[in-house]
C-alpha cells in the first residue's frame, strides 16, 4: 500500500453523468429497464471501463455482472459490493446507478492507491432489481442466492413489448460473452455491501449525510373486497342499504387513525381503491382496495395484520356486506449482520461522519444477499425523498460523502473479525 | 254514463307483455332507449291501439306523444295522465311502461263504460325520461314546461352510436307524422297524474300496495378531489405523508356516521371513488369521489351541504392535502299540489286501499310538470326495490291495484274543486 485509498469525487460525478446519458429521458431521468438496449449499453460501458483498468469481468446465468479486483489470496471468498443498473420506465439517474458506480469508484480508488487487499473485492450489477418489465423485482440477487433460476421465469413476458424473459436474458449474456468470463450462481462471498439512495425523506430532513441500514422491514400485501348491493341513491333509505364503500371507508378511517400513529415503525398504505358499478347516483355493489403493510418486527406484523383483518370484519358486519381478503405478498423482515453494521459504525467514526441507524422501507438486493453472507447497506439522502421519478436528485456533495463512507466501510469490512 | 268505469286487469297485463316484447333483452328486461328503433316501435304500437279505439293522437316538437279522449267541453284544459316508454340499456319492463299503459288502460276503461268527462283526458308518453343516451333526463317534460327546446340540445350525441339528438327527434316525429296531429309545447292542462314503480323497497317491505307521492326530494351532486403527494409506501414515515385517500376516507367515514343516521329523510351516497396513480406500494397523489345528496327540505339540504363541505375541509387540513369541490347538479325539492294529494287520499279511501304518503327519491317527469299544473304521483311496490335492472318486477296484483287506484284518482281529479 503506497498511500491511503481516497475516492475521486469528480470522477464519480462524471461517471454518473455518463451513465445518465444511457436511456436518458426528455424529463432528465432515465428509462433503462432491465435487459433492454439501454441496460445492455450500460453493462457494456461498465465492462469497458473495467477492462480499461485491468479488472476481470464475469457474468453468471442471470446476467449478473461482476468486476473483480484480485486479492493477494485469490482463493478467499471475495467481498462483494454493488447495486443495479436497471431503472424504472420513468426512473431517476441515481436509483441503482449511484450504488453501482460508487462501488466501482472504490475499486478504482483502491487500484489508484496501489492497495491490494488480502481477499478479492468484486463489484456487482444485479439484473432486474426494479421488476417493472418482469416481476418479481430483485430477480438477479434472488436467483444468485438460491443458486438456480426458477423454471417459471423462462416464459415471463415483458408488459409493453412481449419479449420473453429467457430470450432476453440469454441475448444479454451473449452480447458480452466474448469479453467476459462465466460464473456460477451463488458462489461464496465474505460479505455484501450496497449503497443506495434513501428513497425517503428522513436523512434530508434531519440533515444527516449517511444512513447505516440495520435491516429491511417485512412487507405484506392484502387485497380486500367488500360486496354489498347496488341500489338507487335517491330511493334507498339507510335501513335498506348494504353499502360496501361505507364498510371500506369506515374500516380504513379506523386503520389510518391507529396503525401508524400507534407505532412509528409501522407503514400502512392503501394505494388502490375501486368501486363498481361507479355511477354517481348508485350505491356501489363492490368496493375493494389494496393494503401495503410493513414493519421491521415479524411478531408486530402478525399483530397488525390480525388487527387490520378484525377492523375490516367488523366494518363488513356493520354494513351487512360480504368480505374477502387475499394475501398477495409476504416478505419477512430482515436484520442485517450485527458484525457488518458494527463495521459501518466503526468506519463512520474513523472518518468523523454523522450517521443515522435506520431500517430500509423498500426492498433491495441486499435483502436477498443477507441470506447468503453478512450484508449491510449505506443510504444517502435524496431530494424530497423522491425516487422512481425523473426528478430524483442527490446533491453532488452527498454522492461524494457516500463514496467516502463506502470506502471506509470497505476498508473496515476487509479486516473486521467475523467477516474477513 | 252507463256504468261505473272499471279497469280491465287482464288487458293491462297483456299490454305490459306486448310492450315488454319491444326491445326485449335475453335477460328478461328491455333495451328501449329513447329515440331508438325500439322506442319508435313502442310509440307506433301505442298510436295504433289509440287509433283503434277512436282516440286522437298528437305529438309536440319534443316528440312527446298525446292520446286524447275528448271531453264534453273540448275548450277546457285536459287532465294529463301518463309516464314514459323509453328505458335504460339494461332496463326493466315496468319503469315508465307501467305508468303509460296504466294511464291508457284508464282511458280505455272510461270509454268502455261510456263515460265522457266534462274535460278531456289525455295520456302522455314523455320523450327521454331516462337520460341515458342524451343527458339530462326528463327532456320531454322539461321542454314541455319551458315551452321551448334548449338550443344546446340539438347537437347532443348519443354515447354509443353518435346519433345527433335533433336528427333523431325529427326522424321520430316524422315516422308518426302522417297519422297524428301537431301540438304546441306547454299547452295548458288542469292537472298531471303519473303512476310509477317505487324503485325503492319501502312499500314492498311494509306490504302497502299504494304510495301517494307528496313531493320529490332535492338533489345536489358534488365532485370532491383531494390532492396530496405520492410517495413510496415503504420508505415514507407518517410525518412525511400527505395522503389524500386518508383525508377522503376519514371525511367519508364521518359523513356515513352522521348524515343519514341523524336524519331519516336524508340520502347520502358516494357512487364513484378513484385514486391516482393507483399503485399498491405508492401513497396516492389524488383521491376523488362524487357525492349524491338528497333531502325533501331545501333548508336542510343547505345545512347538510355546509356540514359536508366542512367535514371535507377539516379532513383536508388534517392530512395537509389540497381540497377542491365542484357542484355538478342542483335540483330543488318539489312539494306536489296539496289539492292533488288530497284528491288521491280521497280516492284511496273511496275504494278502501291502504296507502303510504311518501317522498320520491328519484326524479320523474312529474317533478317538472309540477311547475306547470297541480301534479301528483302514485307509486306501486317493486320486488326488492330493484329498478334499472332486467330483473325489475312488479306483482300482477300490484299492477292491477295500481290501475284501480289510478282510475279512482282520475275520477277524483276530474271533479276536485281547485283542480277541475
Amino acid at each position: 500500500m503506497t498511500k491511503a485509498p481516497e475516492i475521486d469525487g469528480e470522477r464519480l460525478l462524471a461517471r454518473l453523468d455518463a451513465f445518465a446519458g444511457i436511456g436518458a429521458t426528455a424529463g432528465g431521468g432515465v428509462n433503462r429497464q432491465t435487459l433492454t438496449r439501454g441496460d445492455r449499453e450500460a453493462r457494456a460501458l461498465l465492462t469497458a471501463l473495467a477492462k480499461a483498468r485491468g479488472f476481470s469481468v464475469f457474468q453468471d446465468d442471470m446476467a449478473n455482472l461482476f468486476i473483480r479486483m484480485e486479492g493477494r489470496d485469490s482463493g478467499l471468498p471475495p467481498l462483494l459490493i454493488g447495486s443495479h443498473l436497471d431503472s424504472q420506465p420513468s426512473g431517476g439517474r441515481f436509483d441503482g446507478a449511484l450504488g453501482t458506480l460508487t462501488a466501482f469508484e472504490v475499486l478504482e480508488s483502491l487500484a489508484d492507491a496501489g492497495f491490494q487487499p488480502e481477499r478479492s473485492v468484486e463489484v456487482v450489477a444485479w439484473t432486474n432489481e426494479e421488476g417493472c418489465r418482469y416481476a418479481p423485482g430483485c430477480m438477479g440477487s434472488r436467483a444468485f442466492v438460491d443458486g438456480a433460476i426458477p423454471a417459471e421465469w423462462a416464459d415471463l413476458l415483458a408488459g409493453d413489448d412481449g419479449a420473453r424473459f429467457d430470450d432476453e436474458r440469454l441475448a444479454t449474456i451473449e452480447a458480452l460473452a466474448p469479453e467476459v468470463g462465466h460464473r456460477p450462481l451463488g458462489f461464496p462471498v465474505s460479505a455484501y455491501l450496497e449503497l443506495h439512495i434513501e428513497q425517503g425523506p428522513s436523512l434530508e430532513s434531519e440533515q444527516i449525510p449517511i444512513g447505516i441500514v440495520t435491516g429491511v422491514q417485512g412487507t405484506r400485501w392484502l387485497e380486500v373486497r367488500f360486496e354489498g348491493q347496488t341500489a338507487h341513491a335517491g330511493t334507498t333509505a339507510l335501513q335498506y342499504r348494504r353499502d360496501p364503500l361505507k364498510a371500506l371507508t369506515t374500516a380504513l378511517s379506523g386503520l389510518y387513525a391507529t396503525v401508524m400513529p400507534d407505532d412509528a415503525d409501522a407503514r400502512f398504505t392503501v394505494g388502490r381503491l375501486a368501486v363498481t358499478p361507479g355511477s354517481v347516483n348508485a350505491i356501489p355493489a363492490t368496493a375493494s382496495c389494496t393494503v401495503d403493510l410493513r414493519h421491521p418486527e415479524v411478531e408486530i406484523l402478525d399483530q397488525l395484520e390480525t388487527a387490520i383483518r378484525d377492523m375490516f370484519e367488523d366494518a363488513a358486519k356493520a354494513a351487512a356486506t360480504e368480505l374477502s381478503i387475499r394475501k398477495t405478498l409476504e416478505m419477512s423482515p430482515v436484520r442485517f449482520s450485527e458484525a457488518a453494521v458494527e463495521a459501518l459504525h466503526t468506519a463512520a467514526s474513523t472518518i468523523g461522519f454523522e450517521t443515522k441507524a435506520m431500517i430500509s422501507g423498500a426492498f433491495h438486493d441486499a435483502l436477498f444477499l443477507s441470506q447468503h453472507a453478512p450484508s449491510v447497506m449505506i443510504f444517502v439522502p435524496c431530494r424530497d425523498g423522491l425516487s422512481h421519478n425523473e426528478a430524483e436528485f442527490v446533491e453532488p456533495e452527498d454522492c461524494i460523502a457516500g463514496a467516502q463512507m463506502f470506502m471506509a466501510a470497505v476498508t473496515e469490512l476487509l479486516t473486521k473479525p467475523g467477516i474477513a
